[in-house]
């Protein structure tokens, strides 16, 4: 099969806003999507969050990016048509969709619910298809997904703030529970306050854990106190803040993607304690090992969750109240909004209102 | 209280070989131990394992020794005298004591059995006990402990390659249980096949675990797969042959002190892997984060036990015949063996017979 840029290779057209270069800046893009098959099903994208890595992604950062790119993998909609096969959804479900699409289906980790650790998982954008044809991600008016990798959005849940929650609350939740720190009474810290980082606290809060923020800076202190209700604050750069809560952590989720000495959190953890990485820092961290042995402690790493555990979050979420703090933005403000996602000027996502916006975006930009 | 170097405080004279300054040269040194306490054991000693760290702290390389520095904590015996409040030990019984001879009794760790990661745990040797006093350990002819820091050693298992059991033992067999890879039909890997490493391999056999030796040494395979009974041996220097492990293993037991690279280790692991350091490499090691998030890996630590596993993990050893190889060597022999210690020349223990050499040692010696 001839491994095209997605343009001409299916039936359906299809409309999204794509970057054509590493200047990342993204355009309206005419491309198609397969016809529903029989175990898809083809939703109308309402709305799709904004991730830190769709902007990695459209500049080229990881040296992987295939342009036209796409990005989008934060994506909630209405669906317009199901396969013959479809037994979970129906015309007008709301679903989301997030980082994944497809998998093996045989390995351990399928067959344990966790796609994510596939190692043939196929990503919702910059990745290839099971029939060689490049997929395209969600800033786009319609999508078409296998039903597997699309989850149930209930209708406690406003669509606009369960977007991040396929990609950013995924990301936190999933440790939170798999590490066990999910217990009333224990005390787990967030590093980094952006969109990670606050749905971490949002559902570390929902159960019932004590949570504090640790960050480099004074003005999240604020935002993570009173903002998300968080129940302490550590300015990292201060060392008698962090003497002070040596030993007093369960666990801690570091979101934080930029290099960033890993001894002082590992000091924050009690023994038994669990310093689980979800960001991706660009180079390897230098890690003492003395401090490991001595509380029998471990560093460990997450990426997203599987589709069970992803409609679970959902449904915890919905049940608990639990929602992203969102800034909703017109699709024509995306470029805008790329800007500002890398200064860190958000709180805690953005999230394209393609539902609304979508058609105008195309009128006004092209 | 006078911090003493141990010689005038105790009314009991006691004798052992020590070193006096960082040449690390140990000859016959005379001290004195307390009398037995209501809660103390007091035993003659038998055999004493040498460790490793046994040679680094006579040479002072932790820049923290006090000389005359008397080591040894793989220290069994036959007690000789028991205190007035003594419950589990009378006369005559064999007992063993490992690296710690107090704690707090109070914190949260030694509330559950975790004596060994309470932060007020007092070392065997080169600490100071709740007195003041200063510890000094195994390599002597008699030795007083609180009851609590003893265990029993069962009639099945021979004294002295039980001695071991007490360091090098529970190290590695309380990671192998804390971290879940003691189940049959698991893969684990063994890094290097030192004191540590050969019983990592022999509790993991005995737990049902296939196990893999990773080793620099070729000359380790034939003594890992013919002598130790290890199902699989690799060449870690060998690109094809690591290749050829990558993803297979459960768990990795890390027994090296050196500095030596994560990356080709955390490889080897299946998705859900745990790498468990239990040697203390000088420096930081670098810890690339992205193949942790990939397969929710994680990198751990473990230092010794608390008393109540030791006891399980010696009548675990005594029931199911695993045994520590060692080399019974007389006391006089010592300063020959640290030699061989720091070349690694050992399979895979020296035991100090004691209780037949140690008279005869001071007369040649003094």
């Amino acid at each position: 099969m001839e491994m095209g840029n997605g343009t001409e290779e299916h039936t359906v057209k299809a409309v999204g806003w794509a970057a054509r270069d590493p200047s990342g800046h993204l355009s309206p893009f005419t491309f198609s999507r397969r016809a529903t098959g029989e175990l898809d099903v083809t939703f109308k994208v309402l709305y799709c969050g904004i991730c830190h890595s769709d902007l990695h992604y459209i500049k080229n950062e990881w040296s992987n990016t295939i342009y036209p790119a796409l990005p989008g993998h934060e994506i909630v909609g209405e669906v317009t048509e199901v396969g013959s096969k479809v037994n979970k959804f129906k015309v007008g479900d709301k679903v989301g969709v997030g980082c994944i699409v497809g998998s093996c289906h045989s390995c351990p980790n399928c067959n344990n619910h966790l796609e994510n650790y596939c190692p043939n998982r196929i990503l919702t954008f910059g990745s290839r298809y099971y029939d060689g044809t490049l997929n395209h991600g969600g800033y786009s008016d319609l999508m078409v997904v296998q039903e597997h990798f699309a989850v149930r959005i209930p209708d406690a849940l406003p669509l606009d703030s369960a977007a991040p929650l396929l990609c950013a609350g995924i990301t936190v939740y999933s440790p939170l529970r798999y590490y066990g720190l999910d217990k009333p009474g224990l005390h787990v810290g967030v590093v980094g306050l952006g969109g990670l980082g606050h749905m971490a606290v949002k559902f570390a809060k929902a159960f019932g854990v004590k949570v504090t923020v640790v960050s480099t800076s004074p003005a999240k202190k604020e935002d993570a106190i009173s903002g998300l209700g968080a129940h302490s604050f550590i300015l990292s750069t201060d060392a008698e803040q962090m003497q002070a809560a040596v030993g007093t952590m369960d666990g801690i989720i570091d979101t934080v993607s930029a290099s960033h000495p890993l001894p002082p959190l590992i000091s924050l953890l009690k023994s038994h304690g669990k310093l689980v990485m979800v960001g991706d820092p660009p180079k390897p961290l230098e890690l003492p090992v003395f401090p490991l042995l001595l509380g029998r402690k471990m560093v460990a790493g997450s990426a997203i969750g599987g589709m069970k555990e992803t409609q679970e979050m959902i449904d915890f979420a919905a049940k608990e109240g639990v929602r992203a703090d969102v800034e909703v933005i017109p699709m024509d403000y995306v470029n805008t909004a790329m800007q500002r996602v890398s200064k860190s000027d958000v709180k805690y996502r953005f999230v394209i209102d393609i539902g609304n916006t979508f058609n105008d975006s195309l009128i006004s930009s092209e």
